[in-house]
């Protein structure tokens, strides 16, 4: 890699027939921050190359160790994946950091994407961190993220951290698609109930209790470690970490970074690791399947036939099952 | 309706087959409390029954008036929810309420799905009040919740109250279905971001500022003027209020309940109420659409082909846009 991408709000190269995948996932293999920006930039906007960008990067799946991060606002996600990379760096790893964003539904863009975050790393040619939302793709942050997980795969990346911002349905998902998910969680925020709202315990490979430093952090600790033995897998399990962290003065990154090593260990060691990337594969897979059928329904949005069944529904002349009988009939057509 | 329903986990009343179902909604109709309480459990548990359902309730599409609430965890949503319905049933209303919790997508049920809430009504004949997930429903909140307005709907209601927890993007899609959408913040709880990144300005007609005796309001009803003075959406266009209240002590709910009318009112006049009921009508027909679809893919997980494909997608000997398009030849053969 020749120097570090720094949240590329678009992609600098043309790209625009599949023909010319191959070139430029050549040259992102080569180290081009420029290429991996665009390829992507092609993956967020959900763009009609991705199928031949897809194909270009199946050969290099599987080579770099995925790591989610999640949490709710204010935890310190972006202050500890900052530091993990500074951790990662001096192991000797290369970098990929994707800061995922659900996007609103209704601006078409994610608010924090051009934010410049994690300067500390700005120079360094072994990092790539981009912040990505999903708009515009069809499957969502479900295929997206994994997507873009491959181009840093295939651009070198040998651990990829991704961060969900918040800790609702859809940031569970993208998390559980990690080889090994964080859930960082600070004293006294309630979230020890909120974890358990949103799934996360099932989730949680390793819990981080950043801000360790604050009062109440004892009692938190004991919250989730109660937590945890009532989810008690069984023998042959893994049981989450929990690790104490004041990631802005830099303390307990390396026992962060120890959790995650030893969970890789017995993912390996378990055959586990193969597990989870056919679950992500799988998933994957769904994603963009359901994609390509929302799509087709989608392209049914604008047309007279929706809009006439939902005039009938609205009318009460008929029921919104039979409409929607009406319409994949339509679609099949 | 013969007494208030108050959050039913399950229906006592046995309906297991199509030609039953008639009578049910005859039953609810009639003021039957128990019948209300079984047609929202099947709606909530996606029951096979439904098209039968939305067939037997379609003649009384589009009787009440629906009006949607949501912001953050601890800004007085319940609290608010209680003192609406307190006015409207002064006003003559019969009111319903849809207290919608995202579940879990792991644990699949509701936290707060039998929390006892809204004491006051519970002996009032002229409330519904009901908790609801959307577990096991294929269409997800999207197809839920407006399916348990119609039923409530067909009960008599004519209000009908939708509270979504949460600012994420389902509770957002959610809310955005209603004829009127409140948008709940509190001074200094940093809700003017938030609210921009889940998208709610747009979605917003009334901006419900509770908390009002606390520090800081002017602060943040001068940050959601100048918001809403930013998305300016033309001359013809709603401007969304803006409301103060201290729903704890019963002040301003007044307001709010003018609000609502201010905003039917114009709703009616500018024939934006049917756009809104064809806009719900069609979503949800979609849907209950890709609902359909997903499960004809989920019912391919557990079967080999997916698994196969996902091997082969982890071992990158092909590619998920590849497998994606071989899954979905599968589905239509």
């Amino acid at each position: 890699m020749s120097g570090a991408e720094h949240v590329p709000v678009a992609g600098t190269t043309s790209v625009r027939r599949s023909r010319d995948v191959p070139l430029l996932v050549e040259r992102a293999r080569a180290g081009d921050p420029r290429a991996v920006a665009r390829l992507i930039t092609l993956v967020e906007n959900g763009d009609a190359l991705l199928p031949a960008v897809a194909a270009a990067l199946a050969p290099y799946a599987g080579q770099a160790q995925v790591v989610g991060l999640t949490g709710s606002p204010g935890v310190g996600k972006s202050t500890t994946t900052n530091e993990l990379v500074r951790a990662l760096r001096a192991q000797g790893h290369r970098v990929g950091v994707l800061a995922v964003d659900p996007s609103s539904p209704f601006t078409g863009g994610a608010i924090l994407g051009d934010r410049v975050r994690m300067q500390d790393h700005a120079t360094d040619p072994g990092v790539y961190i981009r912040s990505m939302s999903s708009r515009g793709h069809l499957g969502g942050l479900a295929a997206a993220t994994p997507q873009a997980v491959r181009v840093l795969e295939g651009a070198g990346c040998d651990v990829v951290l991704v961060e969900t911002v918040g800790v609702g349905q859809a940031e569970v998902e993208v998390a559980s698609l990690a080889d090994t998910t964080l859930v960082l969680l600070a004293p006294g925020m309630g979230d020890a109930i909120q974890a358990v709202k949103a799934g996360i315990l099932e989730i949680a490979d390793v819990f981080v209790i950043n801000k360790a430093d604050r009062d109440g952090v004892d009692a938190t600790v004991r919250d989730i470690q109660g937590m945890i033995a009532l989810g008690e897998r069984g023998p042959g399990q893994w049981r989450p970490q929990v690790v104490r962290s004041v990631a802005a003065r830099g303390e307990g990154i390396d026992d962060i970074a120890a959790a995650i090593d030893k969970h890789r260990g017995w993912l390996v060691e378990h055959g586990e690791l193969r597990r989870r990337q056919e679950a992500r594969a799988a998933a994957e897979i769904e994603a963009i399947a359901l994609g390509t059928l929302r799509a087709r329904i989608g392209s049914l949005r604008d047309g007279t036939e929706l809009t006439t069944l939902a005039t009938r529904v609205a009318e009460g002349t008929t029921d919104p099952y039979t409409a929607a009988e009406e319409l994949l009939a339509q679609l099949a057509r």
